[in-house]
């Protein structure tokens, strides 16, 4: 990337960063152009030289999310000592760490997968991030013979489009019909994965 | 449903079906809400007491074709002398025989899942559409021992979930990433439902 364009991607980060929080204060609705140009301090041509609409602030917005989380993931996936296993319980553990921490995060997902308009970009967007490790992590698993899945990229972005639309229908509350979801997904992973350790698995809190 | 709102929801149909028609032979983009008056015989007033936009049309249309396909689903499902993987089989027959027959139903679901606004909403009626058949396929399949699937409803609502989507890729050109796709999700749901009989499935031309 030159250093023009780099500049660039650094600035519509910022302002991004910026918008996010007024949308959290204010609601997404709430927030107008005018809101983010004074939180900004940019003039009204400054704002369109960097985003055509409120929407694309969103789409940056969950760009950001996703590579954050993305190379959190590159992280874990580099460490040596761990197998496939222990990669994926870590994965889940840290997931729920941050979900925890960052309520703001998961309060804006839910809020942009509510604009239908931008629901499946932002899919598809999330999905492009997170198949790629996934893959590895399959890779790794059939490496050392605790998964047996053919295709990893192709079978990671099928797995990720799934847990990525159950991640956006919002809070569980633990009703019957939401554990029989996660209970369903997560046979569909350990299945297609060919997972044989299952007790590993049931010890590391997934629901089997 | 009262007399009323069944001549409601009849001429909905019937008015969807003609635009339909337009849509194809001219392109959606290319069709306006007096194209379709003049095709209908509507005034303004009478379009509007059955559609409030042109996308509300289309996502009729998508409802009609589910329904049709969905109706010819139930009828294969109440045919006794099949065991769950010959309905199976002929479920893709009927639908790689009938997408062959109906090219105009293929080009219109491309066309609308290109308009992004309304791609989630016709996702998640599809997937309403075939969910339930799909999973008295799969309660039968566990009754028959030839599948072993836990929490049918939910496993059914996922694995259309990625048939839909797959689906509406468009056109498959048979390059080697989109055979590995298709190998791909024929391993899921081959291992997701627990199929014992493989050999039957690739006979019956299933690629594993």
């Amino acid at each position: 990337m030159s250093k023009t364009n780099k500049n660039f991607a650094n600035r519509r980060r910022e302002i991004a960063a910026i918008a996010e929080q007024l949308f959290l204060e204010k609601g997404y609705e709430n927030t107008n152009i005018t809101d983010i140009l004074e939180a900004t301090g940019l003039s009204k041509g400054g704002f369109y030289h960097y985003f055509g609409t409120k929407e694309e602030i969103i789409l940056e917005c969950i760009q950001n999310i996703a590579e954050e989380l993305s190379t959190i993931a590159e992280k874990i996936l580099g460490e040596q000592q761990l197998d496939a296993i222990d990669k994926c319980l870590t994965f889940m553990k840290i997931r729920d760490d941050r979900l925890q921490d960052k309520q703001e995060i998961v309060g804006i997902m839910w809020m942009v997968s509510k604009h239908d308009l931008y629901q499946s970009k932002m899919i598809e967007l999330l999905i492009e991030a997170f198949a790629k490790p996934y893959a590895q992590l399959i890779e790794q698993g059939n490496r050392e013979g605790l998964f047996a899945a053919e295709c990893p990229l192709e079978t990671a972005t099928l797995i990720m489009r799934l847990i990525i639309t159950s991640a956006l229908k919002g809070p569980n509350n633990n009703s019957d019909k939401e554990k029989n979801e996660e209970k369903a997904l997560n046979h569909l992973i350990i299945r297609t994965l060919g997972i044989t350790q299952l007790d590993r698995v049931r010890q590391g809190g997934l629901h089997v």
